[in-house]
């Protein structure tokens, strides 16, 4: 639990850092063994790339340190649900668990049947989730 | 009609280049105003990368080459129906219709509910159905 709030913090600094470039702020990090391997944040306005999010960047990164395809000992701390492009992402990369801090009501992966994650991979929703969620609504309040 | 049979044979170039590579001979192309824009086969073993499905390669190409964000006016061709990764990155993509070969019946996104695709895309299946699912089954017997 200590664990999974010291990386859900470093996925929080990567979304305060797309946060600060004017990007939805979500941030992410893939962990190994104690060790991340890598990190993302949304990029898809400054890549104008509507695939960029810190998922996406954050598996393809750790799958390109592991040397390998699969990251099924790793775990992926993400301040939002993941989507179902990158929950279908990471059913390919056969991830071992993922951690998310706030629900996303509306086009998060959970809302969808059947399972679109890989039936071996483990999930734990809201950890750090107000600071996850407020910097959210903080970035969609001051766009209105 | 003959028109889309003509984009899904450039689709099942692809696919065959992927073939002749030992990779999962699945191809796609997308089309805006009748011209090529983006070409893709999927490249998992090569790039050692599971996300780098022939759809992903050539949705990114594809914005690329609009210099923007979405592909509204695009159309892509795929051999084999898009699974829910790719359905969820063509969604972000708001692309305008989806034309595909062969069902998957195994991870196929029209398996999932509620739908993983934009409200305001369309959906033409079964186009040269059999030569896109033939390349498969060639593919997983040779495998065994």
């Amino acid at each position: 639990m200590e664990q999974d709030e010291r990386f859900m913090n470093e996925a929080l600094r990567e979304a305060r850092e797309a946060a600060d470039a004017g990007e939805i702020p979500i941030g992410a990090v893939v962990v190994w063994k104690g060790r991340i391997i890598g990190r993302g944040h949304n990029q898809t306005e400054r890549l104008r790339d509507t695939t960029a999010h810190a998922e996406m960047i954050a598996i393809t990164a750790a799958t390109e340190a592991m040397g390998g395809k699969y990251l099924t000992d790793c775990t992926l701390y993400v301040t939002v649900e993941p989507c179902p492009m990158c929950a279908g992402a990471l059913a390919w990369s056969q991830i071992g668990r993922i951690v998310y801090g706030a629900p996303d009501q509306r086009r998060g992966f959970s809302l969808f049947s059947p399972s679109l994650l890989h039936p071996r991979t483990a999930v734990t929703g809201g950890v750090l989730m107000e600071p996850c969620a407020a910097l959210m609504l903080d970035f969609f309040r001051a766009k209105r």
